[in-house]
């Protein structure tokens, strides 16, 4: 078996008892029962996850990977395709969006290009180089991957949540860059959740009605090239997908089969979890919806995989912003169950069986 | 002068020039301009609030103000009028969900018996022993305070702003304690929005259909016998409000008038803010909306006000756990203005004036 297959095999459903004795501990905390709301069934999901009704957050990591795509060939993204090489210096330098907010709550940041076109030159010794091919192959021409290529890619992500597991994981965040993924991920979004290519693709990093109307026909053209069927997730990947799809897929493959909670980011780790899922049913209990961005096709995924996003900010920067902010929510519902004071504990009179 | 009418002088209009700069700033950074839409925003909200084109967070606190309500005599609440007094001590003792969210945001809790019933022994010496009076009155009879009680209230709220700016101050979060408080502040709401009581009144702590409809008419009632009316906020505070709230009305006050943003928590810091809001025309540009409970007037008083929550998570606990996290996306918002490399600086390339 391949190491994507004993991984998949691997993915457990969550903990019942777990979720059981982390909802019936909220209801002795000092607060009315369910009065934190979301946090509350957030906080079981993550005992499910982790098979412990206390869960804990401490190690937390966000892994952000950075790939090209062929189909910039068609002229389909507001910025040129150097950008994703040179916003992942900026990442390993610490100026980008998703160092400032994972700075923030306290996670580690780990950039990792699995397939920027040209090399970089990493002052910093941090970035993981793990290029599976230099971008993808035109989808709008023929494939933009092999199958071994979508199979590399994903089992890249599997492998780094294996290291970092190494070095104390409890939390995992997924981020994306590459210039021209929002249309990947359209076109993703198109096959598996059955609705046509214009419902589902948005304006990206910015492009104006024209050129929203361009990147929908390349879309449509690839979808006709490449014919995938959402039956088959990973030929679905290797036709219109991209290298760090497959590799945020892998990352949430391999995170699962841990039981670790993997926080998605926005629409392109939506696609990649549209894959991921399809590839292994018990994926989507693991998964936290960190937020739905103004990205077209992001709340039909979400809805799709049954995820209920925690934020609603108007974000699409990507890189794992957005997930770094569920990482945050999720160490609050965690400390929440394990910090507060219960009724009996702090000597607080319950509620009155009728009002008094 | 009083205190009250020369701090409700002192709030002026948010300082557009410093608006202006953060916007600008936010247009030169290492992401598509928008791309992290509300928090966007709310940098821009802070800058001018703070009037300084890069706002800072650092000092961070949440001033909880605990009362009690003469209204409960009318059997308005799910829990017994001591849990006031006992969660008090609960928030000293570090256990509440309040002390658990505020540690990891790293803001400092302020407790404040502002008109709790009976003394509180406070072995932990950080107890703010405000008490205006021994809880209002019961306002389906008759006024809940005078108006001197609704002033001295509200400038309790004011002078703990003044001792808590000269400790370091940078952001406020508004929260609050005290059984009975809901039906006081459906009451606000109702008269300051103009809708009937019916549409405004929730289930606070937890309380049945059964109870919410006798909730519902005791307020009905209270509104009858006091005839307040939403030109005069003052009265209305001192017919059918609390002492809390008025303490919290002041503490919105008393940091708008020193160009602190206040975040506001849940349904009772609203109706504070509706309060506040009829005295000083300038206020509600120093309030952010944390977050939009699930008791029914909240969204009501929030588009009242014109403010837009952050979050939506089904919250409903109070004591300043919305606000907290509040607190920690205006930091979130005021870093990425203040940490994030330019384009220049970067070395990215900016977007093409046509899609290449």
């Amino acid at each position: 078996m391949t190491l994507l297959d004993t991984t998949i095999e691997r993915i457990l459903p969550l903990d019942a008892a777990a979720i059981a004795a982390a909802r019936a501990r909220q209801d002795t905390l000092t607060k009315p029962q369910g009065s934190l709301g979301r946090l509350e069934e957030l906080s079981a999901q993550l005992a499910g996850i982790q098979g412990q009704a206390i869960p804990e957050i401490r190690d937390k990591a966000i892994v952000t990977m950075a790939a090209d795509h062929g189909v910039t060939a068609e002229g389909t993204s507001a910025y040129p395709q150097e950008v994703t090489a040179q916003m992942v210096l900026n990442f390993l330098g610490g100026g980008a969006g998703i160092n400032v907010i994972a700075g923030q709550v306290g996670a580690r940041v780990v950039v990792v290009d699995i397939g920027v076109v040209g090399p970089i030159e990493d002052g910093s010794g941090r970035l993981l180089s793990r290029k599976v091919m230099s971008g993808t192959r035109n989808m709008a021409a023929g494939p933009a991957m092999t199958m071994e290529e979508a199979v590399a890619a994903i089992e890249t992500g599997i492998e780094i949540i294996a290291a970092e597991a190494e070095k104390g994981l409890d939390i995992v965040g997924t981020g994306d860059m590459g210039i021209g993924n929002t249309t990947a991920s359209s076109a993703i979004c198109s096959v598996m959740t059955g609705r046509p290519a214009a419902e589902v693709t948005g304006r990206g990093t910015g492009v104006d009605d024209g050129q929203l109307k361009h990147k929908i026909t390349i879309i449509e053209k690839a979808l006709a090239v490449n014919s995938p069927t959402p039956d088959r997730p990973l030929e679905v990947l290797a036709k219109v997908g991209g290298l760090e799809i497959g590799g945020l897929a892998g990352v949430m493959l391999g995170a699962a089969a841990r039981r670790l909670p993997v926080v998605i980011d926005g629409f392109i780790s939506g696609a990649a979890a549209l894959i991921a899922a399809a590839m292994a049913p018990n994926l989507s209990g693991y998964l936290i919806a960190a937020h739905v961005s103004v990205e077209a096709g992001h709340r039909v995924l979400l809805d799709h995989l049954g995820l209920k996003p925690l934020l609603d900010l108007d974000l699409r920067l990507g890189e794992g912003t957005g997930a770094a902010l569920g990482i945050f929510l999720s160490e609050t519902s965690a400390r929440i169950l394990a910090e507060m004071a219960t009724f009996g504990e702090a000597g607080v009179s319950e509620k009155s069986e009728e009002a008094d």
